[in-house]
């Protein structure tokens, strides 16, 4: 059963931007679910590429959905489970995962009777600024050019600024305080950034697949990614907005490809794809290719990220990748006070931060480093490791095991019973190094 | 002291490809250091974008060496070195790597007195066919077309097609059998491939950081990266040879970018550059960027992305690497054969692996995986495990640790004092699990 929710979007007016600079009006898409009751607020944080649009199925009502065409994830990977659908980018199975399904991205753990119960709690979703899902973003009109797009124009935009921006939505919504913030990936360090930003707004902060900053080799990835956009000769200094423009789509199928190694392990790719050729109706047709390479199979792996990369060009805005991952790239919990526990030494509610072992995008060694910082600040504070060797997608793909330790949560923080912790109170603390995640080990062929 | 040594292109004329195509004339650089004294030859297989330039430092005389001008792998990653070289690609030091030095790439290991020892071994090493260091490849003149380029009309190559061609080196300079190939990266490969190929023609083999084939994760890699290139509109089909015209740097420059996050591990690239930013005077020139860009810092990473990239983008030929990478894909130890350990079952030599548990390109587990099919096909075999967090780079910058199992391997055999191996003959063997590399577990920071 699909909760009901509402669909909106709110003018919160002039926003100025941590870089300082401003814009009139900051328009924020938004869904909520569930009714608020004074305490029961859970804002939910989308990962990169997500929208606002967690749970719920689109009814269709004479062949059409009943909403607008607002592509907000579908088969891709941060933004909606593609990991969770191996056969999507499969030749045979092209027709399947077709464009404006709409699939809500975390529907399997938002609704009624699910982990985050809309009918005990009030759940909100923001759009981030500089996203494409219906908040203001390099592709929305500047009324200061007559409505020209924005483009690059747009101010940089951070995770503090996505998250003042939630808290200007929560203001329109009449939402004083929040009980919990969950997000994943680059949701969980919004997530943090609650905690750090407004301490005595929000009683339960619950990261999950997420870190303090990312490390250099993700910095790299996203930076490679962003470069492979201002490559393509279509993104034009981001000025390609517009009729008969071409879009940058190369350049942003290529970032994408970039982004679903992230969020795959080693094992999850040579279970879903090994060395398999693709099948025989299979495109060869996203990139351009030379005789020479017609003696080598196309492969399932190939053809796979060439689906998902080029469907995920078709839905989202170059511009708005490189905002988004600059943002990501930029964040650190520790920015502005001496270390990350400093940063949360004023946050007296309670954390949970779910890793998964096979994610090497956000490591449980991260995580832990995350946990411990929250300890140091006298958090109350639990740490659930999940076996997974689904990488990074784990906490969109794996449910069943992510929805017990978060719906305990929700209702008793770190005591709930499904609710475990790499520190066993002991006094004898699990150290990060012990957590380091097995990338490369679990082989399926 | 360097060793002496012999530098040459020989015409090996008609050529079959295992392709099935042909061209009138292969001509194959090679580099031999020591002498010929009957049994004392040993094969060097290059890694993906090396040269015949093994070692020896080159002298110069009136300002310039006295070899042409011929960039064979200078401050790179797998073709020579720059994992050594952290500092390399930090603006500061941009000066200290420039072009044509023509740095060997294992002058570390191979030299008088050295791993291996060219006063007592005959070493060869053969530019591989497709590659671009004087041995035929895209950029070679087609005699067919009045001496156009071939461009990708040139036939698609494989590491088969690299074995037989040494072997035809081989023949010219009057060597019938080998008493060692070892080869690192796809080096590894193509000595896998000679125990196969020719069983009776290598007594030991050696391969360094090297699997029976790729898995599905380094094969999307390297997808993504031909993308790149082939996205590049001066790529224009491969046809970008000749007066005037562009060639494709910034998708060659992209695709050597995915090559470095690869050679380095999470743990290198925290060490190296962490999440600092690049010197002031590190310039931010090599790819178009935007206005919000500028909010953010061009960090040490990016900086030593872009300055590797693109010194790379000026030595090697982009349909090289496409090539390359697809003869690297390809290649299946098991090709024609129902296991790994049938495609050696003719191959009564010895053969030692060396792995790095820092490596996750070529991994420790699938390094066991090989060392397990040959123990099958009763070749006596060391499996030695390094303890590294350098990544797939070790085999190049830690010749302390490659050095002394090497050397004593080539004396000895896997009796060799300094070789050890994971079967430790207590009948109970490791099995490949055991080996997993972890890979995350390493930070620095």
């Amino acid at each position: 059963m699909s909760p009901a929710h509402e669909r909106s979007v709110v003018s919160v007016g002039e926003f100025e931007f941590d870089c300082g600079e401003s814009i009139p009006d900051l328009r924020l898409a938004y869904e909520t679910y569930g009714k608020f009751t004074g305490d029961n607020a859970v804002l939910v944080c989308h990962a990169l590429t997500g929208s606002a649009h967690v749970a719920g199925r689109r009814r269709r009502t004479g062949g059409r959905t009943d909403e607008d065409s607002e592509d907000d994830g579908g088969s891709g990977g941060e933004d909606g489970g593609s990991g969770g659908d191996s056969a999507a980018g499969s030749g045979g199975d092209r027709t399947a995962a077709t464009h404006g399904q709409a699939r809500a991205w975390w529907d399997d753990i938002v609704g009624p009777g699910k982990a985050i119960d809309t009918t005990a709690f009030y759940v909100i979703c923001v759009n981030a600024p500089g996203s494409c899902f219906g908040s203001s973003g390099p592709a929305s009109a500047d009324p200061e050019t007559d409505d020209e797009p924005y483009g690059t124009d747009f101010p940089a935009v951070t995770v503090g600024d996505w998250t003042r921006a939630q808290r200007r939505v929560l203001d329109a919504l009449g939402v004083p305080g929040l009980h919990a913030v969950v997000g994943g990936s680059v949701g969980g360090m919004n997530a943090l950034e609650w905690a750090k930003r407004h301490p005595d707004g929000v009683d339960r902060v619950i990261p999950i697949a997420a870190a303090a900053r990312l490390d250099a080799q993700c910095l790299a990835i996203d930076a490679i990614a962003r470069r492979a956009i201002q490559s393509d000769p279509n993104w034009r200094g981001g000025d390609y907005y517009g009729e008969g423009r071409e879009r940058p789509k190369r350049g942003l199928t290529l970032a994408r490809q970039l982004g679903h190694l992230t969020y795959l392990s080693k094992a999850s790719m040579n279970r879903k794809f090994g060395r398999r050729s693709a099948g025989r109706d299979a495109l060869r047709e996203t990139f351009p290719t030379d005789p020479a390479a017609g003696f080598f199979p196309y492969r399932d792996v190939e053809s796979y990220l060439d689906y998902q990369g080029s469907s995920f060009a078709e839905r989202f805005d170059a511009n708005s990748y490189l905002y988004l991952t600059r943002a990501m790239d930029n964040y650190d919990l520790a920015a502005g006070y001496e270390s990350d526990a400093g940063a949360l030494a004023a946050f007296d509610g309670e954390a949970l931060f779910l890793s998964f072992t096979g994610d090497w995008h956000f490591t449980t060694a991260q995580a832990e480093r995350l946990a411990e910082a929250f300890r140091d600040s006298e958090t109350p504070t639990a740490h659930h490791v999940i076996e997974s060797d689904h990488g990074h997608d784990a906490f969109l793909v794996e449910p069943e095991k992510v929805g017990p330790p978060l719906a305990d949560f929700l209702a008793e923080g770190v005591a709930g019973r499904a609710v475990t912790d790499t520190d066993d109170g002991d006094g004898d603390e699990a150290t990060s190094e012990e957590f380091a995640p097995v990338h490369v080990g679990l082989f399926g062929d």
